[in-house]
């Protein structure tokens, strides 16, 4: 389809620059102090879509940051995708770590990367991921391209674990209806092995409190005699993992799904190769649970992290003292069938029951959100194959992916409708990290490839 | 002595506004922010100490923060004492839990302190017991009441570790020659219940960084497959404290003085309410080393305390990140006859050799020093003994303190002369915490003792 190529030619300067413009914007959804340039961003984006060919857009309100909604319905007998996305982004600290700042965007080549990559944060996760969306929109509408109906919902939640979704979607049932769910908020394993997300795992995001003494002491005059919150959390956080890095939290694994050894065999045949792995994150050794490999580790296994540690004198120089309080972040991820409102629980109740008499301990609980996996053998999965085929030349891999995209399998308990995870992204693309980028290559390739998938899955839909 | 009691009844207004200008300077030796308040608090007190008679005054320079020194020679056949104390104070965070700012001193009524206290940063350690002193001349020297000579040398970075007060003293030897030191940076039992502190527990702080992979990571793409820096810190601090609260770094107590059961039989005998220890910290139990009490955990045994720890994101909201690092300053209080150099490389040595393949470890020495005993059958000892039985009608109980003052056994080795320890604050001044304060009654029953000191000592050194 050489007039695609050719639109795309023609326009990649432009498409480059909408996305820096919104990629300047630092909708931190988590840091209430950046609450004006979250609201902004939405109502951006919201001009891009009416702009890309959407024929009715909206700002729909929530209890939190609102989500962005448009649709371009050109015959109600034909399918409906429904596109999801969200521009709001992590936080940029360490900030110091960045090369350039997070929300000033630049454009540099990398190894990975010859054709440039723009760093920024945001710029893949999911910015850029959810922007390929709009003017892959732009082009289908702009070449009478459109097969089907379309529709967006961008929210502006989803890096604090989409809080107010639930609420949207149980409240605009009609109005979502859909019948496929796209996104690209995932990764490809490498740009000459495209693959497809079938597996998420869950999440359970907690934050513990650990109280000593009702006030800071002096470690000389009370060293020795007062339980040290840091001290105790610290053993309460260790405690967490056995010898053998399994998770000791009573009934944590009762839910696991154990793979088959063909399917494991059929996992480990993805190209992986451990020292490229190591050397990648400066590692002199890999590290996890005993009896699994890398990638099982971080895909099919559930873990325990955490994620932000803090108690007593962290500035400068020397301070000698025994806080009142320290406190965690903890998240666990979780593969399907672990409930993860129920391992919340778990956790609370373990927690709890670990905590020495020398001091009180609170768990509050973040949020959170189920696994998912894809059935390979759907229409969406063999549309978005047939996609990647006629872009890449070959077929993609499915792949679990570690992370977690919580509403996904919402979306299938409220929307009654497949998702489908097209991941243009790199793992080397350092999201959630300082000098986050997401290559040129991957944003042009994923607007050339976005369109065929529509496509097919149209095609395959009314058969 | 009724002089004494009308002198401080006449100036006891004074004496009070001149301690409340010196807390408003916010003199924290920790932060370099602080600096040009820390030099100013050096020139106000040796303008303080010309004042209250001594002859010859000066800012002494040190690689570090200034040495203010004074004197007033009498007669060179008269024996000298010198007094120590320091000028800089302890950063106020959390501030936030400050009643009224650190550094607007307040006068309050308390429970303890029914004539009220004056609540500010350093107000008990040390400038309101290190004014004392100044005061105490001042009395003296009105009053043609000075039995002896007197020398004051007041550092600037005691509260990290008096980094360069041994040098300063190296090369003043000839300047600083006394028969005893004289320090108030202790504590008192009670109020009804005076006491000297014959005991110092030495002191090695160490900062730790542990690093993981080299840069954050997304902890749903990583998460399980890669060591994480927090996760493996905490393992790392949980495993320096066994079953019992001992502590486990290898050749850590080959030096420690078991005391015998008398001596343990007689510490008991200083009044101590464990229900009151508990309720005034706030703590529905006390914790610590199997086999001691609470006060023997805080005086005669050795500890090991995280006075800090932070890694990660901890900000508002949730960040799914695994860090590249994570930090933690540690500070071990020793007992005499334990070498803080050698406990310093034991934790060291054992510190890195407990790190998985994981991870990297820095282990980086801050400071310390050597505990002190000061033997109760010295004249030092017993013209402070009198000048307690003079002022508070009773003997003074000897007491071991878990504080460390590190440059008391320096004094001993560089100046060959022993160090004597009147200390009029309270356990709950809270010192290092939010709301430090001194009690008025405390400070002028400083005042009002000191010199009696002075009568004493020069008498009993004289036979």
């Amino acid at each position: 389809m050489n007039k695609s190529k050719a639109y795309l030619e023609e326009n990649k300067e432009r498409f480059l620059e909408e996305l820096i413009d919104l990629l300047k914007l630092p909708s931190i959804s988590a840091d209430p102090s950046y609450k004006d340039d979250v609201i902004a961003t939405a109502h951006m984006v919201k001009k891009r879509l009416a702009e890309a060919g959407c024929t009715h857009t909206e700002i729909c309100e929530t209890p939190g940051y609102p989500v962005v909604y448009g649709e371009r319905i050109i015959d109600e007998n034909l399918p409906t995708v429904l596109v999801y996305g969200h521009y709001d982004v992590q936080p940029a600290d360490p900030i110091e770590l960045w090369d350039s700042p997070a929300f000033e965007p630049v454009i540099k080549k990398t190894d990975k990367h010859p054709e440039g990559a723009i760093f920024a944060r945001g710029a893949c996760d999911d910015k850029g991921q959810m922007y390929m969306h709009v003017k892959a929109l732009e082009y289908m509408v702009e070449n009478d391209d459109l097969p089907c109906n379309v529709k967006f919902m961008i929210e502006g939640e989803e890096e604090v674990g989409s809080e107010n979704l639930g609420w949207f979607i149980q409240r605009n049932q009609e109005k979502l209806k859909n019948d496929v769910i796209l996104i690209s908020d995932t990764g490809m394993i490498a740009k000459d092995v495209p693959s497809i997300t079938t597996g998420l795992r869950g999440l359970s995001y907690v934050e513990v409190e650990v109280t000593g003494p009702n006030r800071d002491l002096h470690s000389g005059l009370y060293g020795g005699a007062v339980a040290n919150p840091i001290n105790i959390l610290s053993k309460m956080i260790a405690s967490l993992h056995d010898e053998n890095n399994k998770i000791t939290i009573p009934g944590f694994y009762d839910k696991v799904e154990e793979l088959s050894q063909v399917e494991r065999a059929k996992m480990a045949e993805a190209p992986f190769d451990v020292e490229q792995y190591k050397e990648s994150i400066g590692l002199h050794d890999i590290y996890g649970e005993k009896g699994y490999t890398t990638n099982e580790r971080n895909s099919i296994r559930p873990t325990l992290d955490v994620n932000g540690i803090w108690g007593g004198y962290i500035g400068e120089g020397a301070k000698t003292v025994i806080p009142s309080k320290a406190y965690a972040k903890i998240s666990m991820r979780l593969v399907p069938h672990q409930d993860w409102k129920e391992i919340t629980e778990l956790f609370q109740k373990h927690f709890e029951s670990i905590a020495p008499d020398g001091v009180y301990v609170k768990v509050k609980p973040h949020h959170g959100g189920q696994g998912y996996v894809t059935p390979i053998d759907g229409i969406e999965y063999k549309a978005a194959s047939e996609a990647y085929k006629e872009v890449f030349g070959k077929e993609p891999i499915p792949q679990r992916s570690g992370g977690s995209i919580p509403i996904v399998a919402m979306f299938e308990k409220e929307l009654k409708s497949k998702t489908i995870l097209m991941g243009f992204g790199l793992d080397s693309d350092a999201i959630h990290s300082p000098n986050e980028h997401f290559g040129i290559w991957n944003y042009l390739k994923g607007i050339e490839t976005i369109p065929f998938f529509y496509k097919h899955f149209a095609r395959l839909k009314q058969k």
